[in-house]
């Protein structure tokens, strides 16, 4: 295969006929080009005689967010690949098969997962998955300790946070989530009617404090491999099968990072729900659902992770300090409910917002959600360092929910 | 030049020759080899004509410590090389100056430090530095600073931190400093006049769980550029120069690292002087010096940091949020006071001892001077993560000292 350049839908399909043990090779197959465009091209290819198809990723040059085009490196289709071979290995059948990667290409072959649909539309038509919070916490407990120094070797640890170097994507979080909200930023987007809330975010300065030190830990703390950008746009899903996709913003972070961002999205949608139900007790019952969701991620993470430490942890002093698990445990808690506050006033008032909130056509529910999913965010940044119990995160959200509706 | 080889003499004095406006092209050069062989040859390359010297420093292979040889990564010399030229960068003047690096044969060419001596000796000696405070502080407040997120691009200090990556030099910390002194290990070292404070080191669980903490610390905490050796026996001085020597520990790790090992070895000394000084006035007036040099280093330090910070902060929120910079010195003194405790503890009944401590030919000063060692050292890791002030480590070290006496 020749040098770096964007495939076409022939190409595509001259790649996959030479996979090995996919398609027969007379097989007809059918191309189509899925992507949005705006940071890869995703080649859907199938075989309707066999019903085999795959998904063919291939990193383009630039990213275009909101009409705006800047270059991006194509090492991120390596640090992609190389993260869904890692999280295949700790986490089986949580991540989508990779068949193939091409480094010249910036192109990745994997499991097609048609028959999945993206979690974050699943939950706005009001769907639930019981065996999510089983899911992802198994994902979040295997990846995160069996690449943190709990878990592995702590010389190949430091080798393979050297090749998940990330800074360009880095800064993209630094950037939207640890920033630009927080003050009056270009990049900033929100309604006018919303104004009041954003200008109250840039003049908080408690909030920034905490923020400060949040984003500090995003900057400095090499704790485990994360995924990076764990919203619940990044997981394909059924009421029986769990996808985490996307791990292109991958780097050496801390743990609560991840776990935040899958709360966060959930309590998105939470604060969205002021559209999508037809009753009222139909909001309340799926906002329980969604809560109950919350609380038992972190518990079964809780647990997950715990018996992992127990039967697997590698370095001696932390297994044996009397009160480090204790201690880790709670600044761990802490740090999830500090970065699913940031991630979700990013969403109201950042560069990227979720469709659980933007999508209500109603325009005072959609201000609603707004402003409920600030009041959120916010409580959770502050609650953030005095947390010792997932409780407080779930009172937190019941009181903003109780004073959104004063 | 050829592949990798240990240099002979006649070999470096060629080497030398080549260097360009160092020495006359018919220059006579002497030789001598001064490294003590366990993991470096050191070439001293004089020219008696015209009083100039350089120093050539080769790494070996493998490293031998107390009879022990195990094998060693020449990369060491990289990132020794790399890091003198960027402290050398950061803070002129206060490392020696490096004239070439050979990759291939691990050698670095530096500056000759002849008319200094290591620091450690001057100590012993009871000579003063009054300077030194002020050299050190200007050299950790500078290299710390600008290697960090709050002192440079952030994008660049993670390529940076990629590039000091060293994961050999960094096990031997976590080993011999984060593991060892705090369980029966092959690896300590002590006399048997002092087995009840190493058993006591062994069964303290209020200690193992500071120095899990601590140990997380340096294992996770990518803040700054370290050198990552910084004792007294790592700088060259004289009453008027201080040059930081040696840094092949150097990695991204929690400043308060470096910062710590300076107060540490001081205060090694400080417990040292049970047999240093002629009259007890002496000692008491010694003491007091390198308690005033305690202070005034991290006191200094602060003011330029802090002074740095106002100057060429370049993280928006960092320098803006309200709280930030004093919660920032404050886990900063913390971490300082702890690895401080750390590095103290290891050098009475870890593998590696000081001359400060060990050389006293008098068994009891000899045992006096242990034992007070690790009652400041254990003091200050319990201290660690209370302490506000600079004031309270040495009221610990005062109250160590007088309950030693007691």
């Amino acid at each position: 295969m020749s040098a770096y350049h964007p495939l076409n839908e022939t190409e595509a399909i001259e790649i996959a006929r030479k996979l090995e043990g996919v398609f027969a090779p007379d097989a007809q197959l059918a191309c189509r080009e899925i992507g949005d465009g705006n940071l890869n091209l995703v080649f859907h290819i199938t075989d309707s005689a066999s019903g085999r198809s795959i998904i063919m990723k291939q990193a383009l040059p630039y990213a275009k967010v909101v009409g705006e085009s800047w270059p991006l490196t194509l090492d991120r289709a390596r640090i992609e690949s190389e993260a869904l071979l890692l999280e295949g290995e700790l986490a089986p059948g949580l991540v989508p098969v990779v068949y193939l990667y091409d480094q010249e290409l910036a192109l990745t072959i994997m499991e097609d997962l048609s028959d999945h649909v993206i979690m974050r539309q699943g939950l706005m038509n009001g769907t639930r998955y019981p065996l999510f919070a089983g899911h992802i916490s198994t994902f979040l407990a295997r990846t995160l300790f069996f690449t943190s120094d709990l878990g592995r070797n702590q010389q190949e640890k430091k080798l393979l946070a050297r090749s998940f170097t990330n800074p360009e994507l880095c800064k993209i979080t630094e950037d939207l989530i640890f920033d630009d909200p927080y003050r009056d930023a270009d990049t900033n987007s929100f309604e006018e009617t919303i104004r009041d809330e954003a200008q109250a975010l840039w003049n908080d300065g408690e909030l920034h404090l905490e923020v400060a030190l949040l984003r500090e830990k995003f900057l400095t703390r090499a704790q485990s491999l994360l995924h990076g950008d764990l919203h619940t746009g990044s997981i394909f899903i059924t009421p029986e099968s769990t996808k985490v996709i996307d791990p292109e913003f991958a780097y050496f972070g801390p743990m609560g990072f991840d776990i935040g961002a899958v709360l966060a999205n959930l309590l998105l949608n939470f604060a969205g729900r002021e559209g999508w139900d037809k009753t009222d007790a139909g909001r309340e019952s799926y906002r329980a659902y969604l809560l109950d969701t919350v609380k038992d991620i972190w518990s079964q993470f809780e647990e997950k992770f715990l018996a992992l430490w127990n039967e697997h942890g590698v370095d001696r002093l932390a297994n044996t300090a009397p009160g480090y698990r204790e201690n880790y445990m709670e600044r761990l808690l802490q740090d999830t409910i500090g970065f699913a506050g940031c991630k979700m006033v990013r969403r109201v008032v950042g560069l990227a917002h979720v469709a659980d909130i933007d999508k209500l056509e109603d325009a005072s529910a959609r201000e609603r959600a707004q402003r409920l999913a600030l009041r959120i965010g916010k409580s959770l940044i502050k609650l953030n360092r005095r947390a010792v119990s997932i409780d407080q995160l779930i009172d937190a959200v019941n009181s903003a929910s109780a004073a959104a509706k004063a």
